[in-house]
């Protein structure tokens, strides 16, 4: 984390176990950032590395690239296949990033303005094309068939949940199941991905790479149930300045989702007008934040995430205790934390 | 190629070529159909084998997948990876052309309006990246790293080849070097990786994989040069209606650059003027077309095309004769011939 990050980002107790895992990874996570700035190169084409570097530079908290050195950890990973694997993972999620700011029409990303707009459409998809590729080059290289079949499959979940939030935006006869495979696919998927081929380059036994795999699934699955949550202020409903993005753009999010399925007739045709319609007047979104607080739309999402944190701190179970083991339990408090 | 197609192409004497490719590995080619029908579908996002069959449908020539089968049969290949191979380069070949069509604001695509009109832009990105990852999941299920090692490496080249285009549009600095590198990546790399990929995978020596992967990229130059002369009519520069998108586009190809190199001082600044500050009038385009005529940059254009093409016959001496040599032959006859 970069110390204009760490200045910008909230700060709950558990910050410390994000802190605990970066130190536990510290090798291996400069390892990894030196691999990212090796290979985000093109030799013929400069664009590429500007605007990845824009992306990088701009720090992210290299999440997913830390549950697979974490998990590998956990695993008594030797070697530099790990370190291989968390740059794909990285790669990959970049690429999705790109991709994702020229669909989102977005304008902002990690504080500062998208690839996008300081650039064009043309450079973003052109350059998450390119590290795309770079992905598969890294992993190609570990040598593993299994490791390619995982984070290949992982790439295609995500485009489909991609897709199918094209569907689901403004639709609010998704559900819930809907809801759930499509954030499975946006944010669980490489997750799952992440930690599972940690364990599988470590060459650990089978309930263990299931495990790993479960516990990354899980947390995925939190961990985009708390964005959604936190677009409306968490359970509090409070009225921060980054709230009411999705609603604005008529995000079918669960908090939506449970509050227009509690709805009366009134409550109903409310949501259709602010979500379907998107026509939206000054006080709709205090409006929506009371409805999902009146209905326990806002508590009941929250539960939803505080279950699948424990099923992620659950799944690590199957491991004796390490200071890997305590750092991945540290990070699925850390998730649920962020509504404190 | 679709009755429809079939009457829309040109048909040279060498059309027969195409036939005999076809004809040579009709059995294959039904194989590699019905895979990618297969693996096109998405149970959970529908929009996804929507666009990608509005794409596969218009019916492409299968260009790429027909050399990875033919060079798969010349090498005595048996069982169903070249298959999959041949699937997954038309995969990437279609995730290219989606993500090309948004790039290029493109209206039309084998005939059809293009899927960014007919949906959106943001369809055509993810379906894109769907396609990529599922030729990725296609190549791991033939179990052979050297295979993905040579589709990930062409990936990267395609994406890199793209990119520099970004950069040499309107630039008459680009010079011939970097355009033949561009036109490596864009076209030649995929047309390498199809052809060298089926020697690989039938376990050929490598004298002859080198000669495969040598006919396929020679033969993928003079496509893109040919593409790229009939742009402007061929060397006869004839007038039909599909002549001048590039130069509308300010795209710098190799008649222009050959035009704009053997200019003095005035035809510089007509270059400079259409190209560059693409300000155009109506009798630009018939006055480009009769200095590239007088400079003699149509001619040395067509020249270099038959050259490659003439390497990418030579590459075929490596293999005794055969019908697979012999269609693969009449290919690189083929490309030319759209000249003629």
């Amino acid at each position: 984390m970069t110390a204009a990050e760490a200045a910008r980002a909230p700060r709950p107790a558990s910050e410390d176990a994000f802190q605990r895992l970066m130190a536990l990874c510290a090798d291996d996570l400069e390892r990894v950032n030196a691999l990212i700035a090796d290979r985000m190169a093109s030799e013929h084409a400069p664009r590429i590395p500007e605007v990845t570097r824009h992306l990088v530079e701009a720090g992210g908290k290299r999440l997913r690239p830390l549950l697979t050195l974490a998990a590998a950890r956990l695993c008594g990973c030797k070697g530099d296949a790990h370190v291989k694997l968390a740059a794909t993972v990285e790669f990959i999620h970049t690429a999705t990033l790109l991709h994702d700011d020229v669909v989102d029409e977005s304008a902002q990303r990690r504080g500062r303005p998208t690839a996008n707009l300081l650039w064009d459409n043309k450079s973003s998809v052109l350059t998450g094309d390119y590290l795309f590729a770079r992905a598969f080059q890294l992993m190609v290289e570990t040598d593993n068939l299994r490791v390619l079949g995982i984070l290949s499959d992982a790439a295609a979940t995500i485009a489909e949940g991609e897709v199918m939030q094209l569907a689901t935006a403004g639709n609010l006869a998704t559900g819930e199941a809907a809801y759930l495979r499509m954030i499975h696919g946006k944010t669980a998927a490489l997750f799952a991905a992440a930690t599972e081929v940690g364990a599988v380059i470590a060459g650990e036994p089978e309930p263990r790479i299931d495990a790993l795999r479960d516990y990354g699934r899980t947390l995925g699955m939190a961990f985009q149930i708390v964005d959604d949550l936190l677009d409306y202020g968490g359970a509090a409903a409070s009225m921060g300045k980054d709230v009411g993005d999705d609603f604005r753009e008529g995000k079918v999010t669960l908090p939506v989702l449970l509050a227009w399925e509690a709805g009366d007739a009134e409550a109903r045709a409310f949501w259709r007008r602010v979500i379907e319609k998107r026509d939206q007047r000054e006080p709709d979104l205090a409006e929506a934040l009371a409805r999902m607080t009146e209905t326990g739309a806002l508590a009941e999402t929250e539960r939803r995430a505080r279950t699948y944190c424990a099923e992620a701190r659950d799944a690590l179970a199957a491991f004796p205790p390490s200071p890997a083991r305590e750092a991945l339990d540290g990070i699925a408090e850390f998730v649920v934390a962020r509504l404190s």
